[in-house]
């Protein structure tokens, strides 16, 4: 499903779509985060075919996104249950649900997101952890990690040699 | 490459993926965020084939994420520049960045990101705008909209009677 003939990416953003970067992946998820952990579960919500719903939460599994926990005796019967790899994983949903709705939904949205305790409306902003100022393509640069190779130096040298972001 | 046999999702997390939720136009999404635009800037950066790279690009300004734009006469070269649209799915690429130097980057990061400015690390949270609470899973719940339909209606009710999220 996803290329594979390199190295693994030294981009985290590609790493994440190199290990859940696919359509159902993505979906099964959107359902644990709300609350399902069964196969029949996903598989009604989703009207997802068995053999790929299974091969789905397999890679979840191994990916350590889900831990396997029985929850029936003879016959065994397993549920997929999120783990905090898994539940970190919100966000990036929350993300593609915010720009959905503002960008998908012309008509007016079906699906809202409220606060849990007061029922209001909620729309996600992602800010920095600490200065809690919005993260926007103006105010943010990439910068080498720790483990960064050579490779990624040069692409960072190349990008600041670049104009800036142009928009229409 | 995505499903398409069901009419449109009113999940706006689900649309996402229906209109960009592929390899590749998340990357060249990522690479647009830097500041490409040129169609062998994508293509160098990317190592993808390029008839591949034509059909990401056509489908992303199909979708209205990017917009053409003539840089040379004769013969006539375009580049492909972000819109609104486009330069909005930023907190996706943001979120998956994250997750990805969180859980899959164990030996250390290769690429960070910093305040523009200060050169201070950032590390991305979503919150709600307004009370900049952190969104968690927990604190936020969906909720009907305007244009829900009745299966709508009928999914949410479902998932208020599951049982609450369990992790491991």
């Amino acid at each position: 499903m996803q290329p594979r003939k390199k190295p693994r990416s030294e981009c985290p953003a590609a790493r994440t779509l190199e290990s859940v970067g696919e359509y159902w992946s993505i979906l099964i998820l959107r359902d644990a985060f709300q609350g399902f952990t069964r196969f029949d579960e996903f598989r009604r919500s989703l009207g997802i075919a068995p053999n790929i719903l299974t091969r789905r939460l397999k890679h979840l599994t191994a990916q350590g996104l889900f831990k396997r926990r029985i929850y029936h005796r003879k016959p065994d019967w397993y549920e997929y249950v999120l783990t905090e790899k898994g539940r970190d994983f919100f966000p990036v949903v929350i993300a593609m649900f915010a720009w959905g709705n503002k960008h998908l939904a012309a008509k007016g949205a079906s699906l809202l997101m409220a606060d849990r305790a007061s029922s209001r409306g909620v729309e996600p902003v992602m800010v920095a952890a600490g200065t809690l100022a919005p993260i926007t393509l103006d105010n943010v640069v990439l910068v080498p990690g720790p483990r960064a190779s050579r490779d990624v130096h040069r692409r960072l040298d190349a990008m600041r040699a670049l104009r800036p972001h142009a928009t229409v």
